[in-house]
């Protein structure tokens, strides 16, 4: 698939449309063979989920409609350069390509700034604002040991 | 609040339970005032969404059963350290603090491995894997300024 402008002007609009419904103003939709398979706004505040950014609404959406956790073949479209936690996301559903509109600084800019989570991603856990400790790592590795001796798992 | 090992080992069940329960090994429960809040557990598979990590699922639980999108002054026990995705989205809920179990060395160990995302976000958009294009940008910007404008959003 090629870059289709109608697809960039309709994640433009949903999140246009997302700030008339009470959402923030992003949106995103996600393409497969040259149709819109699901439209995402980010619904943090309506929906009372921090993880209900634009691009992860439109992935569960899509994942949903096509009945798969594996979105190889999809393209998403969203109106603004996705944040780390999007773009993790975007990694794990496999999407073929991401278009964006608004960068990062724009989001900044109006009060959207997540360069501070790319800071601190690149620091050690103990460094980090939110102090993160191991704990009983013996007892946690039990999970991966029965999950690597199963048999029959589903692996992804 | 101070770490208890009770919840580490809660976190720890939720993980071998939802092995039995066809999930990944991956468990998570999120803490408020002495008391387990939710208890998530990695449901990619098993629900057909690629976002649905143990953190992940446990912040969208608390925040359902807090009925708000910020999660000040609750903290995360999880069986392993988290994702890119999942520590965004545990700065996005506003989580006071992270516990964790196995190390994301364990998990590339059993076949989960994220260290590709770290290396992808740490990369400009158009070197990465995933093809990115900005588009649009004049139009996408158009979302911002009515954003910046509106005098009744709710900011967070």
């Amino acid at each position: 698939m090629s870059y289709n402008e109608k697809f960039m002007k309709k994640a433009i609009a949903a999140s246009i449309k997302n700030i008339e419904q009470d959402g923030g103003p992003f949106g995103a939709v996600i393409v497969k063979d040259g149709k819109v398979i699901a439209t995402g706004g980010n619904r943090v505040t309506a929906n009372n989920d921090p993880t209900a950014h634009a691009e992860i609404s439109a992935i569960r959406k899509a994942c949903k409609k096509l009945n798969t956790f594996d979105l190889s073949g999809c393209e998403i479209y969203s109106s603004c350069e996705p944040c780390p936690m999007c773009l993790s996301a975007i990694y794990w559903a496999h999407l073929d390509r991401l278009y964006y509109g608004n960068t990062k600084k724009d989001a900044a800019n109006i009060g959207f700034d997540d360069s501070f989570i790319y800071d601190e991603l690149d620091l050690k856990p103990a460094d980090r604002k939110i102090p993160s400790m191991q704990k009983l790592r013996d007892e946690a590795i039990k999970a991966f040991q029965i999950w690597d001796e199963k048999t029959d798992k589903i692996e992804y």
